[in-house]
């Protein structure tokens, strides 16, 4: 690789800003598709950023003192790319034929199979609540001096996660975060609902306590000025700059026009584009380089946990042990906790009171509770994300994207199902598994007792993906001695004979009922296996297989969930995918809207308890 | 009953409070649950309201020119009930013996079942959004003068969806809707991020464009004054009015306390409480009546809708023929639509274009968009609402409470799974038929060709409940003739002989896949059944069954979306729901992260193209 100029000024910023423009035509009219016009309203924000303020070894994206660079405006991907280019770390040639293409990592939308990109993009108002994340990690957890600049569209601003993001950024001082706002005034389909009142934007970032900029997005002196203040960590704000810009700025045909989003310039255009723009260059440029890190990053595992233990047959709350085991967890050193104001329902607090400098409270603001998690997971930690079940689906999208950002969190949901009683089907998860289970790689578990639960916590924490567990709010007996081993993928038969004629399928609260049944079952001269389901994905195939086979294909599957994508569904996947079987199953759900009552008054309602259990299986076999 | 009392002057409605805070505490009590501190707090805030502002017929709750009253903090349900005692339509009988009790109609968080209550209400930050949708229907679509009174806690305020309630609400300038935050400084576990800094509360709402009114919460004359302003109609802008409150206002055992959230008093404090409260009280009021209505509540239907047409092998997508089907549904006037931003994606700008009066932008806020459809719904008006179908996770609460709300509104999500080749995995649902069909009641709808998407959007305009219908990006053949029937819960088979060896499922875009694989077959022999299954969910039983036991229980199901809680899952629910079955089931779906790439590259690595369900049906034959 040539030299490349570490010297950036003002002038050389401005050069570098229409070869990241000419890059992004180039690569997207090459592609045939992507995102131009969006591209070339930031350039100038990029170039004076990359040239002269990020403080960032490229030859090491993983150096502990590195700036962060998220471009929360993923579809500004040409613009990201170009960057790249610009430090050398991509080639023009991979820009030119692997932008958008088949097996490329260079993807239509950032992801982290780019070792240079932190969390997926191209959701928007997602890429600033997952800066605050990284940001609460060098502030609190790092101790170190990176700052994290993310790029928002001015789109995005209508998300009401990003006025999430910055409340926590301005409640936990985030002076290490900075906000870019490109106010290109155009969206998709055509001006934004603000348009270019950049003093609104000013008043809104102000209101929810950041330090604002109000610049031009094209004069390369006010955008340096701008950045070297907000750049600065002394103070106790986190920084929002607003800069004016105009969307295809640089090409005369499409700066500042409607019906130029998202879309590459056919290639006459793009000669014409590049011509008005100055033509190609291949500058190669390097800004700052990060301080010696004072810190490494923390390292997973090391200490030795040791588990609470439970008694058999005490009534210990599933997310109870949740709680305990999560305080236990606390002696390794990378493990964070965070919750959305729930914690004394979840029982995060134990875990808060014993290590309050790794607990974050994120209060009701579940999609930067998501992206908190994600954010210190970029800095290596684990994150234990809790609120109640049924809350998680506010932040589907932000799992979803997690998933996208190949990153390893942890979430438990309290509170699932008609058992929580009184409070109304507002509060009850009711789809959460089905939710969980669908998202790419993920992990559900569902244990049924306080020694399963912690011994799964555990397992949780070195397990790749999104991890979720689902926890129960009463208190049930504990059913399993400490000594025993809960694997993920695992399953657990509670009852088995050489004669059994059924089995009896339950996870969480359900489990109990099966076992009543088993009993009531057994009372009628009829053997009934059981089995808990506590890994609801994956699932126990070779432990449901064998059972269904014993068992004449007669299985009763009862969950406390809607019927589609839980653990009915979980079963029945694991079978088919097996080989051909004969079945004949009930499949006991909520099928009706619940209202309020007693759990048990509710759990019998919804036709999930151990008497429709029971009743379930005697249809079988009759 | 009594007759009550209808002129409320303020000292008068002092005594009301303490009513209502009096049969908070009795309520909660008697129920053993629920959320007395949080309703006391506000109670002064309602006794003026609904004795003195809330223009409202307690006897006709259908009148068109009723205001609404909003609990978007809904545990507040001891004071909302207790205002429904006060005005006389719940005995105090059924306060005492019914609230949160099993089969009553009084929950433990407000839901439809009682005729007074717009939308449920419980999982924060949704009553607002909600009542922006109801103040759209009245400005724009009822064009009556009511107003939308909405109760938020502070707690709340830190959800991003109550920050896109403000902003659309002062986008559409809608004066007719009042937030009236009870800034009672405590949350669940503890104090809230703000406390008492009713300044930032309103800057914040003061930068999102709305009137605001910071007051005493507890001064009857102040908050006189405040909602006599608030409610003028001859501005342009909503209003906010920040009430500083103290938890647990007027029982000095609790006021101000923490780790009194959502603990009903034991009996002997509640006995102490009434006594420094002054006692049991039986005032029945009722405050001003709405004004005639100058407009009736639209009626569903009427209009004959004439659904376009296609060619048989023409290609068209099936977005296309959304868009196509939406513009011709316009000739209903009870039609609405609203879009995330991305109109000319969706083709929900047909309808734009066509009816502008009656669509609404709600631009890139997705849970905004579902509440404005939740909202619209509450006035009688059907509300179609789409975006990119990957972005309706980010609104997944909403769509559960809407289903709660017993809310009757059509989705639609276009750019569906890896078809849609360069964007990449951000922008590809791969999860949304699994997070829509756990959804209570909902219908889910996956039309292959053009013909009957259309169909299928006219079925959705009289559905009840959530329907949701997956469009895709690229344009297929048209397979269907105009006069085909698509009903809710059919599906098509679309290659039949008596000899089929092997049954092959698709919808949407793998439908076209398993077509194109009968025909491979064809040629080596293998006779295939094709089954079109465009409704996923309810799915068709008796095809599926009968199909399964023609071809020896031999089953390729193929999708475009992850294997969890999609296509497969609904066949499998389907055909195990009816009986003792015998399966050789071969589930295609996407297993692996995709990137970016030409749809073809990506449906082939998927393993969901021809070739591969070819591949597993010989699989399934060998």
């Amino acid at each position: 690789m040539p030299t490349p100029t570490t010297d950036v000024d003002l002038a050389l910023a401005a050069e570098l800003a229409q070869q990241l423009r000419v890059d992004s035509i180039r690569s997207s009219t090459s592609a045939g598709s992507g995102h131009p016009t969006s591209s070339m309203s930031a350039a100038d924000l990029l170039a004076v950023l990359v040239g002269r303020h990020l403080r960032y070894d490229w030859d090491d994206p993983g150096h502990a003192a590195n700036d962060h660079l998220i471009f929360s405006k993923g579809h500004a991907s040409p613009l990201l790319y170009s960057v790249y280019k610009a430090v050398g770390v991509v080639s023009d040639e991979e820009l030119m034929t692997g932008y958008r293409r088949f097996g490329s990592r260079l993807e239509g939308h950032p992801t982290p199979v780019l070792p240079w990109v932190d969390v997926a993009t191209g959701s928007l108002g997602q890429g600033l609540p997952d800066a605050v994340g990284v940001a609460l990690a060098g502030k609190y957890l790092d101790e170190l001096p990176y700052r994290v600049w993310t790029l928002c569209g001015d789109s995005e601003m209508a998300e009401g996660s990003i006025w999430e993001a910055l409340d926590k950024a301005s409640y936990y001082k985030l002076a290490n975060l900075i906000a870019i706002v490109d106010v290109n005034r155009l969206g998709q389909r055509g001006p934004t609902d603000l348009g270019w009142d950049v003093d609104t934007y000013a008043a809104r970032a102000a209101a929810f306590g950041a330090r604002v900029f109000v610049i031009d997005g094209h004069d390369v002196a006010a955008i340096d000025q701008a950045l070297a203040q907000a750049g600065d960590l002394s103070g106790d704000q986190p920084s929002v700059i607003v800069a004016r810009t105009r969307k295809g700025r640089g090409f005369s045909e499409v700066e500042d026009r409607e019906d130029w989003h998202g879309k590459p310039l056919p290639e006459h255009m793009a000669e014409r584009a590049l011509v008005e723009l100055g033509g190609e260059r291949h500058l190669l440029v390097r800004g700052p380089r990060p301080p010696e890190a004072t810190k490494a990053r923390p390292a997973a595992g090391g200490a030795e946990v040791k588990l609470p233990g439970y008694e058999r047959g005490q009534k210990v709350a599933t997310r109870k042990a949740y709680g305990d085991a999560l305080a236990a967890l606390g002696v390794r050193p990378d493990v964070v906790a965070m919750d959305g104001e729930v914690s004394n329902s979840t029982f995060a607090d134990e875990f808060a009171k014993a290590y309050p400098e790794r607990y974050f409270e994120m209060f009701i603001a579940e999609q930067q509770l998501i992206a908190a998690a994600v954010g210190v997971g970029v800095r290596g930690y684990r994150p234990f994300a809790s609120t109640f079940a049924a809350f998680f689906t506010r932040a589907y999208d932000f799992i979803r994207m997690a998933a996208i950002s190949r990153a390893s969190i942890c979430l438990a949901g309290s509170h699932a199902g008609v058992e929580i009683g009184a409070d109304g089907p507002s509060q009850m998860a009711l789809e959460d598994l089905a939710m969980l289970r669908a998202v790419h790689g993920s992990t559900v578990l569902y244990p049924s007792d306080a020694t399963s639960a912690a011994a799964l916590v555990l397992a949780m924490a070195d397990r790749e993906g999104i991890s979720y567990m689902r926890t129960t709010r009463g208190a049930y007996p504990v059913l399993y001695d400490s000594a025993e081993a809960f694997p993920v993928g695992g399953s657990k038969v509670l009852r088995q004979t050489d004669a059994d004629q059924v089995t009896l399928i339950g996870a969480g609260v359900t489990l109990h009922e099966c076992l009543a049944a088993a009993d009531a079952l057994a009372g009628d001269g009829i053997s009934a296996r059981v089995i808990d389901l506590y890994s609801v994905k994956p699932a126990d195939t070779a432990t449901l297989t064998a059972a269904a086979a014993a068992t004449g294909g007669r299985l009763v599957v009862a969950e406390d969930h809607h019927p589609e994508g839980g653990v009915g569904a979980a079963v029945l996947d694991a079978l088919t995918g097996a080989g051909r079987v004969d079945l004949a199953v009930a499949h006991l759900a909520v099928r009706e809207m619940p209202g309020s009552g007693t759990p048990k008054e509710l759990l019998d309602a919804a036709g999930i308890s151990a008497s429709h259990i029971a009743d379930a299986a005697r249809g079988l076999l009759a």
